[in-house]
């Protein structure tokens, strides 16, 4: 049974377009909490009006009491046993005309006069199926076996909160129209009894339609409640909840099905870098979170007290890596944690993300890693194309973005620095005329040099190779072949969308070449940490290699062009928020 | 060609008899590490010895001067053409008679005579290969392009430092006998070019043979030089290096054998745990390091400045994995470090692990938890077997171990709290007599439970449910049938060789059953980070929900009935140790 006037489910929302570059205003983001503030007050006062309902009185037995309610050991074995236990993304047409029991959320309901209600039932991400629930008559002849439906019954169901979870007794139909409000649209459930597992309050904190409208608002201060009442009357746009209000209620923004979406991608990236590296033969490894010196650079690193000395958190795995290639491995990866003790409060940046980061023996040729490093990419940015293509295109609906470019197999771009430094001053915008090519590049730099790529070589991603020496950490090797007074490493970048997603090169293998070049970035050889570092290399011959790292947080972040990374972790740390 | 008098490989060294239960007396250890100093000098003084030869003068131009040496960019492009890029793996029958090149470890090298030279030739792991050089004559004839094996060659390879990096081209031929002292026996390399791309020390800190015996001293306390020379005259048993020096020589530690297998079996159990979850249904995620509150009981947590707050260091995924049930996911996993603040300096302890930890909704009873855990676990225990049987009998010989008995399917072995407290009083030893059914069991309780099941069932893994609900946490769920005077939990620990490897069970998923259980067990509700816990169950109906945690390095280590957890780390964090 299809009915057109069935609401709209969350997932079924206009897409809210986007705002422009530098986020909306402050204004517009009060506007909007207030908006979601008054849209759960009116969701609250609808329960409310429906419990005084349920609560009048009605003397007379009801003859469906067993098929309802809070779900009791007793209630839950009163399932026909022929009732099989199916989830839905499994229903299909050999059930048609079947008992199954199910156990969903039940994400939204509407009454259609007093004898039928609707439900949706949502499983897990956005997989939710229309289940319709209607009185047969309240009597119920003597010797009939079949349950009856009381209009009792199909008031309470119609009544229960959203987000409770229940389990369901229901018969598979075909609906007449295809559903269009749910993902199941060809298939609904005609509910026999239906027990509320946990319920949910009468309020949510955020309602699953206000936690899958793009978030906007990605400021660390709270809106003020004055200030979300003065926006109570401002008018157009859907209402749109801050991130801190998506944290603060953290639940509904998980089961939103955007974020749903999202974290699915996050799991298959991890997968697909990890699958692609195994059979590359790199064997995984753990890099320790605790480190004994601030070794790599010494600044924005988490310090505590450790007993009777210090630790602290690693920036990177970058020395493990190698100390692996040196303890024998020919190629190693390793997915975790890294830490920056930096204080930015930007969409762009968080103090504890996940890094994915690989290291390998060279043959011949630094190159090998570079390829290997685009191959993992690429192979990445494909799979996700061609295995997610539902939860991209969910995504996109709440966050539109632009067709992600990527170069056919042999046509990857790979410029030197001096070749992007070069495009920009003659291509790029007024302000990068005079680039220098032995000078970093800056964040805007970054941006316009993605944008020279994708007009002229139409790809989204690409790699800058042989940046200048002064612009690499001291373990990047210099490239033997470039000149003396200008000189550049074999170490590279790899960018998504105009952003920076990965770090590479070719280490120094070479203790005492890599002394020399510690001594000459003025830092001290025998200070602790690095003293041990260099040892490494002098306890026996280490060979080439190389590697490169990625932060896992921004490549989900940008290949989705989500306003921020913050929308890719699944609990983002910042400089003020350490909850939930 | 064969050579039967070829030292052996450190490989093929008799197995160490393992200590008794307790551990190496410390004089024992001292008298190793004496042994293996002494072994070290005598390393060193062979190498000065040839050092010496090596500099003597021979005036005249030597015909093979291009086919070793250093390795430069001119010398490492001279190879044959033709010669193939090969891994010692992959050689095999179509390789006999072919030049090929090949890039490896030299662990050893032993002159026959004046005119021929055996190398052993390490790739990864112990694959290594017996490599020949053999003087052809200095003289060269006229228009001759046949390679010319000097003297002098054959003596500059004699004397190449054991573990440097060198690249090699050689012909591939059959022995005349299987070649004993390396993995592959049946090819050896008929040299024709050898050149160190990475020179190891004339003195290594600790040898490969010395790093791949057993090591029984993990004792905190540096062996004294002067304690190490009094032992330097001791006799019996090979000389074994303390853990202390073996982390002092990571590399070399790293490199030996017997630790790469470890290695290896790490990564094949984490594999497996991983590929077992997702092939049932479950989702990665990744649970914060950083956490604003200390919430898991208090005790033993780092703690640290975080901008204008404290942070502490995650004790378990706990909470974050019922967050991500509460958030809509049906079944979740997640592979990362937990950390301890725990004083403990023994070989069972260490400050920072690596946590396998899974958590899933629970449709009818929390069983479905325990037999999916039970189900990962034996997994991994025949997956190993079954994909590593070299390494396990490599790691065999150097740490012998009983073989594993594992229950046949379907035979599982699954005692109640209750029952296994009645074994043990009616069958175990004295001292367990009065083991009580309300408290939990200890370290020794658990050893000789672990010795009774094995006599009776014939099983080293195993699980006890049913716990006390004094012995577990507060998020346990009571089982509702048990009596009230009595209350244990739906909750279980698995054992695996006597030792506890798991922990898991069901939890309260209903929030007021949970507050009050907090309160009972004498934590404030409303205290940081519980506060926030409990608020979860509240935003919205949680289905009821279960899961484990197992510690990897455990597993491995138990798996492998080794000494210490600290040899199945990579980088074994105690409250002593941060280093490397």
């Amino acid at each position: 049974m299809a009915e057109e006037t069935n609401p709209p489910a969350p997932t079924a929302d206009k897409p809210v377009e986007p705002a422009a570059d530098a986020g909306p205003s402050k204004k517009a983001a009060k506007k909007a909490e207030a908006k979601a503030k008054k849209e759960a007050l009116k969701a609250q006062r609808a329960a409310e009006r429906v419990a005084v309902a349920s609560a009048s009185n009605e003397p007379e037995e009801d003859p469906s009491k067993d098929y309802y309610g809070a779900a009791t050991p007793a209630l839950l074995t009163s399932f026909s046993p022929d009732a099989e236990d199916v989830s839905l993304k499994s229903i299909n047409e050999s059930h048609v005309g079947k008992k199954v029991v199910i156990r969903a959320w039940l994400q939204n309901t509407r009454m259609q006069g007093a004898k039928m209600a609707f439900v949706e039932l949502r499983e897990e991400g956005n997989w939710a199926i229309q289940g319709i629930v209607s009185a047969t008559g309240d009597a119920k002849a003597e010797g009939d076996s079949t349950p009856v439906i009381s209009k009792r019954m199909v008031k309470w169901v119609g009544a229960v909160n959203p987000e409770s979870f229940v389990t369901v007794e229901a018969t598979v139909e075909k609906p007449f129209a295809p559903v269009k409000s749910c993902r199941v649209t060809d298939f609904e459930l005609h509910i026999s009894k239906l027990f509320i597992v946990s319920a949910a309050p009468a309020t949510l904190g955020m309602t699953l339609a206000a936690a899958n409208r793009a978030v906007t608002n990605f400021s660390d201060e709270e809106v003020k409640p004055e200030e979300a009442a003065q926006e109570k009357e401002a008018e157009g746009g859907p209402p749109a909840a801050s991130m801190l209000t998506h944290l603060d209620n953290i639940v509904m923004h998980k089961r939103s099905p955007v974020q749903q979406a999202i974290a699915d991608i996050r799991v298959e990236a991890k997968h697909l870098f990890r699958s692609y590296l195994r059979d590359h033969g790199f064997k995984e490894f753990e890099p320790p979170c605790l480190i004994g010196a601030a070794s790599e650079g010494g600044a924005n690193v988490f310090a505590m007290p450790y007993f009777n000395q210090k630790a602290y958190l690693a920036q990177s795995p970058q020395f493990y890596k190698q100390f692996e290639i040196a303890g024998g491995r020919k190629r190693v990866f390793s997915i975790g944690p890294v830490f920056r003790a930096e204080n930015s409060n930007t969409p762009r940046h968080m103090t504890e993300f996940t890094g994915l980061d690989m290291e390998m023996e060279i043959r011949k040729d630094y190159k090998e890693v570079l390829h290997m490093l685009e191959g993992v990419l690429l192979h990445i940015f494909r799979g996700i194309k061609e295995h997610c293509a539902a939860e991209v295109e969910l995504i996109r609906s709440v966050y539109p973005s632009p067709e992600l470019l990527l170069p056919e197999p042999g046509k990857e771009v790979r410029l030197t620095f001096a070749e992007a430094q070069k495009l920009l001053r003659e291509e790029g915008p007024e302000e990068f005329r005079n680039v220098r090519d032995d000078e970093d590049m800056s964040t805007p730099q970054e941006k316009a040099l993605g944008a020279l790529v994708r007009e002229k070589y139409k790809t989204d991603f690409f790699a800058v190779d042989k940046f200048p020496e002064a612009a690499r950490p001291f373990y990047a090797k210099v490239d033997p072949a470039s000149k003396p007074d200008e000189p550049v490493t074999n170490a590279f970048d790899m960018f998504l969308r105009g952003q920076e997603i990965l770090s590479g090169g070719e280490r120094i293998a070479n203790p005492d070449e890599l002394e020399a070049r510690i001594r000459s970035k003025g830092v001290d050889p025998t200070s602790s940490g690095i003293k041990e570092y260099i040892n490494v290399f002098r306890e026996a011959g280490v060979p080439p290699h190389g590697g490169g790292g990625i932060g896992l947080d921004r490549v989900v972040a940008w290949y989705l062009a989500l306003p921020s990374v913050h929308l890719a972790a699944y609990y983002p740390r910042t400089p003020k928020r350490l909850l939930p």
